[in-house]
């Protein structure tokens, strides 16, 4: 029998192997960040077969796909489902040592019983197997949630929404899973893209809120966050190319704003865009503490670099790249340093796309770490194309090596599909890989009550502590 | 008896020595990118001694044995062979964790069957084998080639070149493997170099046409490209310090191209460098994509970085370093989807010398596969410094992750040497010992069939299938 | 039993164990970079607790804690000796993966014979233990230093120094181990910091030497290049938060100068700023070639980032971070070779905080070997953040594969704390565990003796033959 996904699927010990089953595989899950739809969660939506549930959205599969020399009729194309899915198993039957290979096998065993790897042999039997379940009315999108033992999940929202998703779910007492909004209000910062006055001038009408102003603009995303904040948001996010920082006035965003807004075709300097960009940074940090909500900062993706692609497919479609090395340190140093100065340093999770970079968060981090609570200035966990073995086991590495793993705050799932809770079992199974195999070398104590609480720490309790008030917990 | 080049050299898992000996190990070579002489091959040259065969050309040994504390004297200077052969000899056998320390062991065994590592206590002995075997007849430069069954070998040449050599090789019948030759027009680029107006004057001459300006220029540089493609050129590479792009016109391209040679002392800035340098790459990648070849682009090297051993030696004697870190994502990207708009990409392999660049430019490229076929775009081998276990390890890591390690066009030589080959075999003992542990540790499907097929892909169908008409497939 | 700090500890193979054994542990040590302050060393200084002896001015320690949500009460605050004790036991127990728990557990075995890793469960026990040991008069400073075998020591030193202390050791002949200074003018070189002028005053003062211009200042530093050189000296020392190196006329030099000590408060330009320390580079070159010292060069750390700790607490206090990817190589490369063409280029050690840097130095120092000894031109041991396991071996396995690890020079402890020489058998341990294994795996020779002679070289032969006369070996 395959040694794949059979109980001792990537754990190397037996240290390893104890931990994860006996401390992390039960643990729920707190995904506090996902890119799943409130509405579809809302409608508890059903999908008509596997093309649908996995290769309808996911630019992951349509990226592999596309490298693998299929053509795009039979990804985003005009070619029928089964045909399509057929295409993904000829590539995903092959692509060793890639992890979707690993996140394909484990979905389709975990959600839908299925022993071997998806391949053109069984393709056929597996196609007939998933949509039958599809179709039998208990598997739709709650049902992989609670399936997976999923205690809170947090989306990623636009200022603009009106979270009456969020509203429904809270209200339907037949759904235990929590399901947050999140705070992303990346189209406010990004005043340099074309479409910016237009999208002010909906937040406006969404708000019934006049936006002359930068303090106008203040008082409308004050408003938001508030109205975040009352639909229990608990977290902000914040992506950038690279991170900027230099300190700007009140005048000086203004300014820039109003030149913007006026004149829509006229572009910005550099230096304006990364002011105006520094003053909400600001802004919005000094929201958040007063909220104690957690502040996510992504950097480091450079994003739809294909003009001909872009045109067809829009954006999230499979084009984008990590952006190479950014200066980050200087602006993000300085920009902590003045919040901390200030009293306002929220709690933070810095993730960037180069994992060149974890040596480097993992020092910075260090010198915003106040003693308050364990690593409130965290490095999130290894993020988007990092998501695999090898990265995953470096960035943990260089974070134990560098500040205080049993602090880490964890894994979480970035995705927009139902099935993408087999990535935290992944993670977990790799964290006692990597810590068994510390424990089996004589490098850490054999205490297993203690090993296992540390992998119980980062599996579920960290996040937990973090998003969920105590009087909630279980 | 040593385990060191036994059948497990490299194999640290019975799979891996299955995959290696079952799959790999026969697989004819394509090595599609070196540096060898055409002339070298057509004359068929001897050599006189180990010396000559080995330490005449090669910079990566004199490198070895400067930083070992070896006087130049027995490196490029007037020790005699015997003398610089021990010198060899005293440095390898303590380079623990040095490829060059397998590299030479695996050569000496495979070309010479000798069956220990070098050093002083056998180097008497290795001298007279190995020069008694020189000049017997059976060891010239073809027969090298023939024994390690390279079925083709590009080698790198100037547009200047009238690939003479290379007719003169394929009229031989006598000589079974094909030799190509690469266009590289590095010096038609480096329009910064001080002989820049020479080199345009010395094409001007050997091609009958004038090049008063840059319309001129790219007349001639059609008629090379024609000239190399009659000739069986398939490939083209480019080397840059760092890969720089800018959208520039034709006109500004022609002021730029008339200042440089009407005054050859007038330096031009960086942004005319840079633009000129565009120009050039635009014009390229549309002559490339029209005959359907491949274009190589190396970056990241900085050359020449000693003025006083640069004046003694010159270029190419073991000088040269990484870069650093290089801004080429942004440039690279629109770049690429520049060509791809104009419907003129055409295949590429990217290089960097920077081993940080394994997943930026692994990401990169899947921005820009277009699923006519696999891997369209390439992340080259580990080149040069890189030519190592771990840095070999680490870009097939990166490489399975992000993108689709079944479609990667595999290793090549890079190399001066007639002995380069055996790097083919130790690729490939790291390809199926990264592929045989995966396999073990149950991160793969143990169908050896399927995996072997991978194996035998990237080691030599893939290559083979790209650089070889079908109807020359044997 | 625990493996932890039994024989085999680090040592993951039986000729990692035989390696260490029998030819790494029982070398003397050449701890040729730390910061132990002399005048303790000299006064032979006792500890009243183990707080005081490891917690009093350990910033890494610090750091942990904070990064653990200890309050700074119990780090730098008022709380009492035994209290922060406890709270370091708290956090130290559960640091897997961090090389302080394992420095920590082999420091207490050592020194005071304590088996097990400290926790909360044993911390009254070794609270008592060492306390008494510390209070018996047996372990003071210069014990510690001697039962650490410890050969020579160079201490970190401001030109400033009056270098009284290490005469006093050194008339001292009840205490063996040689005490050098170390030449490290980062406050001369600082020229955009606020006391700039105020220091060089006080140095004038020191040597009753005017500094009026930029020839002045020459004139004074070679003065105290001879006292240091006069007191033994045979090092200096450079921290750069980034390198820089442009040519810059001793004229210009002046300018900048003259302007910096008239108008203090007036800032410099970074231009400026960069040419007063490239003239600096060049002048202290030629002073430590014509020495025959050792030229030392950090780069990489961005200082003390946190504002608000930094005017509480002060610097070296644990809010330092590599700052990010510094363009290095184009001016190292320029300012050695320069150095090389008048042949002042001293024997150099290149360290950068960047854990990515590795293979870019590794290729960088290549250039510069002159083949007059191994390795003239050294890549420093991994420094700081990157004195952990994994950046260790990776910094030997990227050194191997580019240079010539024979000649490598080897660890030292850059700390503060007189039990840090456990850092270099922590290092032995790794080098013999990678080097056995390249043995194990057959990718070197199995001759123990050769393999055990480059242990020993690396442990300790290549620095004592730097930097203790051939005269006074023992």
């Amino acid at each position: 029998m395959s040694t794949l996904l059979n109980n001792r699927f990537m754990l190397q010990t037996a240290t390893a192997e104890r931990l994860y089953h006996d401390y992390a595989k039960n643990c729920p899950i707190v995904d506090y960040h996902c890119h799943l739809y409130a509405g579809d969660i809302a409608d508890n939506v059903s999908f008509e077969n596997i093309t649908q549930l996995w290769l309808a959205g996911d630019h992951y599969k349509w990226r592999l796909m596309r490298s693998a020399g299929i053509e795009e009729k039979y990804i985003t194309g005009d070619a029928d489902d089964y045909e399509k899915f057929l295409a993904w198993a000829s590539v995903i039957e092959k692509a060793i040592g890639n992890p979707m290979y690993h996140w394909s096998t484990m979905e389709l065993n975990i959600y839908f019983d299925i022993k071997e790897p998806l391949g053109l042999a069984n393709a056929d039997q597996v196609w007939e197997t998933v949509n039958d379940k599809l179709n039998s009315g208990f598997y739709r999108a709650r049902d992989f949630i609670t399936s997976s033992n999923v205690e809170l999940l947090c989306t990623t929202d636009d200022p603009i929404d009106n979270l009456a998703a969020h509203r429904r779910i809270d209200e339907d007492l037949s759904f235990m899973t929590t399901v947050l909004p999140t705070f992303r209000p990346d189209r406010v910062m990004n005043i340099e893209k074309k479409d910016f006055a237009q999208y002010i001038g909906l937040l406006s009408m969404a708000t019934d809120l006049p936006v002359a102003n930068w303090n106008d603009l203040k008082i409308l995303l004050h408003q938001r966050i508030d109205h975040f904040a009352e639909n229990g948001c608990k977290l902000a996010d914040h992506a950038m190319e690279n991170f900027v920082f230099t300190l700007t006035s009140d005048a000086e965003a203004d300014r820039i704003f109003q030149k913007r807004m006026n004149a829509p075709d006229m572009p910005l300097s550099p230096e304006e865009e990364a002011a105006f960009k520094s003053a909400l940074l600001l802004f919005f940090a000094g929201e958040y503490h007063a909220r104690e909500w957690t502040m996510q900062i992504h950097f480091g993706c450079r994003r739809n670099n294909n003009a001909f692609t872009f045109t067809r497919l829009g954006a999230d479609t499979g084009f984008d790249t990590i952006s190479g090395y950014s200066d980050f340190v200087t602006p993000m140093a300085e920009y902590m340093s003045l919040l901390n100065e200030h009293g306002i340093l929220p709690r933070m999770i810095i993730y960037s796309l180069n994992p060149n970079d974890d040596a480097i968060i993992d020092t910075l981090i260090g010198c915003f770490q106040d003693g308050s609570e364990p690593m409130r200035i965290q490095h999130g966990a290894a993020w988007w194309f990092n998501d695999n073995e090898q990265a995953i086991k470096n960035h943990l590495r260089s974070l134990a090596a560098q500040s205080y793993l049993p602090g880490f705050i964890g894994m979480l799932t970035d995705s927009r599909s139902f099935l993408s809770y087999a990535r935290h079992d992944y993670f977990r199974r790799i964290l006692c890989d990597y810590l068994g195999g510390l424990v089996e070398r004589g490098e850490f104590t054999k205490n297993m009550e203690l090993v296992g609480s540390i992998v119980q720490d980062i599996s579920y309790n960290n996040a937990r502590n973090i998003f969920i008030p105590s009087s909630e917990q279980m």
